[in-house]
């Protein structure tokens, strides 16, 4: 007989007794807030169009790299899974997983996941390889209800706005559809021109050209890339964007003087740059897109320090973000220098930064976010959104940053149904911190509780101007 | 109605019973121990003069980077608060603080502040934007009576001996003036040398000259130069010091040749020499300050990797010391190597390491210390000076190092009225601590009642001599 | 009168009742399971010879660098305990011990050494001063007796094998002997060669030559070199060898054309080599080490990371090994890169990753280990085999690792007496970690006995295919 699955409603509190009846009675009054999601990944086309999603392993199994790269580090193919466009039976790739879930325990996908089992598809016994089939057919069949079309899951989350992230190339025509579309939902996009950007981005030159067609003008010239860049961050805030977005492999900042960055442009643009122009120029933009940003009031976010695309052969076999990007040691104190020299003291400026280096948030992320009055920490990223990575990052960051120098939760995933379980866990993991506080005197319990609002749904909204 | 303002006799304890139990249990025998602060940055003057303080913002906002540098991470303006000299109104920029207090929520500036409000001044309701006018009259009333002189409070304290830290051009005359009153109070100096050992000092060359004027060497030459720390370093113990401290940018050592060390000096002392030089000197500096320590016998102290002024513009408005310095990642094994190589193995000297960069603690400085009879650790320092920075700094040294490798608590402050509640702090914590090692049975009770005793009195008195 | 020796039952387990219960439980599963001890330092001879050990000292702190490192941090004399070969009475140096034993208060050799104080010796009353005489009376006593012999305490201690660590030059005489005695004993040997391919090992050129002896291979030739390896390799792998181990300074890798490695050998093999070749040689051969291994399925471990004999002094009067050897930052993500673009994808291939750079274990290595097929996480490692250290590990690599990429526990040890103690810490932290995963609901408590079981016994054996 298959075990139950349940979720328990004290999850991801603390086990102590009175710490839990604090925990529990904090996130009692936020459980429900509406979420708001000001960065991630989800497709615009879902909304705009409204199309049923396919079956249990097209949406859950195939576009998550958290699931497949764990099972390929244990052996199994990503031929055998569908990935990279192989063909395979989506119920036999779902059986894989089900047969090892076990590799699960103790990350954040098994506590995501079972969120979306038993919360959107209310599934009642645990997944393995012996309910395989009745979880595929569950839930393969929900996705073919009115229920389960994209606009009806994002009502029924609860979701009051989420941001998607779009290349300043892309003609944003779903967000337009949605907009026309009478739809009362809140979609909006970012603006990340890493492709237009970074110079090492697979297509860079042609995506100057294509840069140049969307928008009239010569993006082989410093001042008309520039405009370009000031034309599409118009448009994207047309779209309802309030924020822009860097991938940079390093948090470098630079700020050359206008000729020298001229000339450091013309090289790139003509392709004929030395390799260390490449970091530069992403250094160098990244100023440019601050200025931007004092402009126009976009809300600029850098997401640095990973080594992407790590695995070579997978990487010529199956392409990008194939869950082989792997974090490196990352310098801010250095690297955001030029950039906070020229803009830190704005107040008008939020620049919000993340890291993967977790070692980087005692010794400059907070420190850094507890003086300079334009930057903000974003919360506890990638491999690090987890319950143990967001209780690092609270207490590493906490006491010289404070709680206000951050700005709330966000999911960053493409994976659309575990928004609400993502959501969850920061509320909870916050409200045990919160708990802990109150337990040994440091805050008020009425503290705990306008900070916990103020995680959950307050400093999202404002830091994001959303 | 104001809310109650009331220090819980359990703050900082564990939230599990038992092990709270056995916290409060030892912290009732460390409590009352009187305090020995090796190491800070109070102003003799205050105890040589024992004048009254000023009003609540002179004493308690204007000199505490911690709080103003939070403020203006908010978006408050330095001028408003009146640092930098800038005229404002008292009582206005107290108001200033007391409606951001929530800013602090999480942050031991909160712990510390509340514990001087509600101890030192006796005050009975929270602080907030409704109270700011009692607070400001209650404590600016206060520092007009006699029990507030800086001996008053000094005696209150519990203080047993205080050091101060002065640079080599200091005359010492507030020393002098406190040894000649006959007033029992024990304030020692420390021998901070680096306005005439750092190139990258403002005013470095100009100091050269005036630590020639006070010593009547010639320090133009290598030779004088030494003589001169020689001659000062013993002024400075004759004054009560003992021990010096270096605040250096990075750890470096170096054991150059003597040729070459003076080929090296001829080039800083002419102001002739290349950047690099600075770091070089800086380094050959440490060991020739720890040959100077064989001698004489003051204990060494090193505090290096904080970035100081990171922030330009508010330096170029406001000058040093604003709460713009930024830690930077920290090198020990390489760095120190020179030094210990000549001197690691002396037990007639000792070296105390500071960090800023905690991934150093258990894998650098624990096994460093664990090692090398000349070295111990110094305590959780600066932005790490907190509840989580103390349990890291425990949890990261101390299977490696011990107990006995460490050298209690320092409070590094000029925060005068906040001492008491630092020592505090790190009483309580230290002892939720050992009760945890208690209540899993890695050592006995009666064990964690030697080391309460040893980290919060006896560690720290040996160590430093005093 | 002297206190009590206890090891109270609940040792080590988490303080909260209920986890406590839940670690208790998943514990009484595991306690009685046969060791297996996959990488270690005992010296084969004493279960070829089975000899009887000498004295307290000799067994227990001469060879121990945990202990003396730490008495030589708080000024004892090596000399004064008999290291390095200078004459002293055990007795004498067994006392020194006693009298210092408050230095080891919350350090894991405290743990290890009061658990074959009571578990093995009988020993009822703490060590201290005063009982150092019947400490070292009882023990070397029972040193005496037949049942304190190796192989009766092999046999005692549920070990079901145990693998040595050997260079290519050693004969593995004992292991042949021990394979002849026809005792049932497994003990196997594991593969070290880095006397032979660290260029700036002592007396590498001499090692080369004598590598030549050994296998009739002309080790001054790559061809003859490498065929060398392979042959020893064999040898060790008929000797029980399951694996391979690599103490490099560094982590680096390289992937040199096959024209490019021989002229670099060339190079190194006539001691002609620039200091940078050393480090691109052992990063050459790691690469060559997995190719053999993909040949002879022999496991693969690099334990980076130790900058060795940092103690100059020491060094010169004492020799290696002497409790000088300090963690150093460590890289991974580049590091690995050559290794990996080959071999990464290996699913037939194990390369075991160690570290004692703990900044690396959520940042890098447990996202290496959570993607490439061939990769495992060693545990933790030295300095942090240690209640804390291991805590740390597990919450730093979990969420993204899971728990079936790492390989359960090794003692990696010397000291034979305390094998069982240190299986027994692990055993106890990993089912305190379980337990509060299961009070916190992110796993069922059925999974966590089936982890348990796993990281104790299954993850090992499976890894080291022992």
């Amino acid at each position: 007989m298959a075990r139950k699955l349940e979720l328990h409603p004290d999850r991801l509190f603390p086990a102590e007794p009175r710490v839990r009846d604090l925990a529990r009675d904090l996130y009692a009054e936020v459980a429900e807030l509406p979420i708001i999601s000001p960065h991630g990944h989800t497709d615009p086309s879902w909304f705009a169009g409204n199309a049923r999603f396919g079956n249990a392993s097209e949406l859950l199994l195939v576009p998550d790299h958290y699931l497949f790269r764990m099972l390929y580090s244990q052996g199994v193919r990503l031929e055998d899974l569908g990935i990279g466009g192989h063909r395979t039976d989506p119920r036999a790739a779902w059986k894989i997983l089900a047969e090892r879930w076990h590799l699960f325990r103790g990350t954040p996908s098994r506590t995501w996941l079972d969120w979306v089992f038993a919360e959107v598809f209310g599934l009642e016994v645990q997944f393995e390889a012996e309910t395989a089939d009745l979880y595929f057919d569950t839930i393969t069949d929900a996705l073919q209800t009115e229920a389960f079309r994209p606009r009806a899951l994002f009502e029924r989350f609860g979701i009051e706005v989420i941001a998607t992230t779009e290349s300043p190339l892309d003609s944003l025509e779903h967000h337009q559809a949605i907009r026309e579309s009478g739809w009362a939902g809140r979609v909006v996009t970012a603006y990340r021109p890493d492709p237009v950007i970074d110079p090492e981005f697979e297509g860079f030159q042609a995506n100057l050209d294509r840069l140049s067609q969307l928008t009239g003008e010569d993006c082989r010239t410093w001042k008309g890339y520039l405009a370009a860049h000031r034309q599409r961050r118009a448009f994207f805030a047309r779209m309802g964007a309030t924020s822009t977005d860097h991938g940079h492999p390093t948090a470098q900042t630079a700020n050359l003087p206008r000729a020298e960055a001229e000339r450091l442009f013309g090289r790139v643009a003509s392709g004929g740059h030395a390799p260390s122009d490449a970091e530069l120029f992403r250094a160098q933009m990244l100023t440019e897109m601050a200025a931007m940003s004092l402009e126009d009031g976009l809300v600029m976010q850098i997401h640095p320090g990973s080594f992407r695309n790590h695995n070579r052969q997978l990487f010529d076999a199956f392409g990008r973000d194939k869950g082989a990007d792997i974090p490196m040691r990352t310098d801010y104190v250095h690297a955001l220098k030029p950039l906070l020299d020229r803009f830190g003291n704005e107040r008008d400026f939020t620049l919000i930064l993340f890291t993967l280096d977790e070692s980087s948030y005692a010794r400059e992320l907070a420190p850094l976010a507890g003086h300079y009055p334009c930057l903000r920490l974003g919360p506890a990223w990638w491999f690090h959104d987890s319950p143990e990575g967001m209780r690092r990052f609270r207490r590493m960051t906490t006491e010289t940053a404070g709680f206000y120098n951050t700005v709330g939760f966000n999911d960053d995933t493409r994976a659309f149904l575990s928004i609400p379980a993502r959501h969850d866990v920061a509320r909870r993991i916050d409200c045990g911190f919160l708990a802990e506080l109150v337990a040994e005197h440091r805050i008020e319990d009425w503290e705990a509780a306008e900070l916990a609002r103020a995680l959950t749904y307050d400093l999202a909204k404002g830091a994001y101007k959303l």
